[in-house]
């Protein structure tokens, strides 16, 4: 079904504001001024402070569960007040609404823009405009409007170029591959770049006159040389990698915490070598 | 639209439980038991344990944003079980329902109070009453009641006097006001009493023959001179002051902590001179 | 009324996901997409982690307060993956929908259960199940399905032994009880296995020729010789017994903290004498 038809209905909502102040309530509410019993529904809030890749990570891997005709309300907004746009994008089934700073990028790669506008339309903002809260006083009140059938070409001029966020791509080189944790999760599992393709790609890597099969990975001193397929499968506190349930590589401690086991975070460089 | 003719339609939630526990979410099940589907919205749960200024803050700066016919359901209830009455206010176009020690004292300056009602009528409460859970045994079904269609003076009898707390004015002295910090946020903000209409005055406090239109602001040793629109108008890592989403003077740094950098936190003293 | 009369009509969640990631989310948005406007109730995400004796108890205290009809949706699954079944339990009034690792265990001491359905039907699972997330792509459209109005007959077959957790009885011994911690709270409290009836035996026991009515209370050296109504009827920071909100008895300390006064937690020994 074009996007053009379709009805948005319900609101989806991704913020780095924490649950610890009245920020979040402050959007729904405000949301259900405009639209009483909207649909709302949290993904997360707390995603670390001002981590752009971290947000758009998540929605990356979120939106492939969404129901069609969700506003995607996403901020991360360190830039706020400042001269950065504001988005709304059809994407897919989706309207993605959040500041123009590369937050929507990793979901574009699934489901590239069909229009992009920019929130200049102060018609679908609140009355008065804090230049510190645009959650509560623009994205909330848009994603609001476009419950109530108005149409993103409402909001504001179109746009063609927008804030893009590089991919962080596996890195091939000689004889390995690096690949990165993105991530942590709150039991401490590391989610890494590496995905089923790049796995394969490894195992493609010739090195001298042989093939090699298999694949090992070292992080941190650490090496290992197979994919579980559930944490419990190992001995508890042992250290594993897995395909986790965004589909790329995790490594994981099966009751514990990888994390704090290999002193590892964001960043920490992963070496895959067949 | 007077409250008279008005339903009370939606309830808006905040408590100090923190969401660890079943607390929040058995408060929700009672309203959910009782006004089925009943649309309810949360605040915040993390105000600090028993700080009710700071919940009744919250509270003042959150309510304009309120539908007409919110029913306000805050409870930070370090005296429940005790004498401490429980409290049905009309305010506005809004229903505050909570214990009487004060926590609805700043917003009763914004929306006076038309009727106050002491919750006496334990037909309006679950059946057993726990003395140390009021949110879930009086508060809860008497909020959920209200969307019912209940009315006030049901509850109990009428009030003339209620706990009040006092405004955290700033000072005037001879030639400077001294200001203090409110709270801090989830990113370390220091939100402080000092309104537009404060700093106004400061303003025009006069030394000497001369006039003095701006005013220098003093925080554990450290000067600032100027308000910032932005957080990201200075460099990162930068002081700054701005006027903050709550329209209160706020002490932040861009992309920092303001709370660790300055040492700061509730009560820390704020001077301004002109 | 029978529930097999009975409709499903909400869905009440508890896991130990933490709100940090999407997790929780992405079950929600789950629900959504099979069953639009599903009204689901967060009972808490913050379980401590694998811990499904402190899950158990979380949710025995928790289902009298339940409307009928409610899905209790329960993720404590630290064996995801494995060979572990996964249930759905027809329950007094409820459907209990989760992981066989014990976690209804208590709430079946409440509610015995009239019929027991392993999840094999993957006509009621999403498409791709990961072997490490069945909150999403098994339970969460399993809860949904049944809102939807599916029979839990058509989950899967019927069982008749599924995983029991012993409840931690509070042992008698020749001159005393022996009761334990069993958790803590969000303020710090100490909740306990210790019930009204527990109490009653201890002023029961009989040492030497006299009958003792009363009873003392031992835990970490600190002894308490009665029990409080309310928090605030002692001085602030005063330790104190009380009957909790969930009618067992709980250990606390009025403004203060009893975990981090006493340096106890979930196991910490309770002593009772007559």
């Amino acid at each position: 079904m074009s996007i053009l038809k379709m009805k948005a209905n319900r609101i989806a909502v991704l913020t780095d504001f924490g649950t610890q102040d009245a920020y979040v309530g402050l959007m729904k509410i405000v949301i259900d001024r405009i639209k009483p019993g909207a649909p709302v529904l949290d993904l997360t809030h707390e995603i670390p402070r001002g981590d752009i890749h971290w947000g758009a990570f998540t929605l990356m891997t979120s939106l492939r569960y969404f129901p069609e005709g969700t506003v995607v309300l996403a901020v991360i907004d360190p830039g706020v007040g400042s001269k950065r746009k504001g988005l709304c994008i059809q994407a897919g089934p989706f309207w993605l609404v959040g500041p123009d700073n590369g937050l929507f990028s990793y979901v574009l790669r699934d489901y590239p823009a069909q229009a992009i506008y920019s929130l200049e339309n102060p018609g679908y903002f609140l009355e008065r405009v804090s230049p510190t809260f645009h959650g509560r006083d623009i994205f909330a009140p848009v994603s609001a409007h476009l419950l109530n059938g108005v149409s993103p070409s409402d909001l504001g001029p179109a746009l063609t170029e927008i804030v893009k966020l590089e991919w962080p791509e596996v890195k091939t080189q000689a004889h390995q591959m690096q690949g990165e944790v993105l991530f942590h999760d709150h039991f401490g599992n590391l989610i890494t770049n590496i995905s089923r393709e790049d796995m394969e790609a490894c195992r493609n890597l010739k090195i001298g006159p042989h093939e090699n099969l298999n694949c090992s990975l070292q992080i941190n001193g650490h090496v290992l040389t197979e994919i579980s397929s559930t944490y419990s499968q190992s001995q508890a506190g042992q250290l594993l990698a897995l395909w986790g349930s965004s589909d790329f590589l995790e490594i994981a401690v099966n009751q514990g915490n990888a994390k704090n086991f290999l002193k590892a975070g964001k960043g920490t460089q992963i070496l895959l070598k067949p």
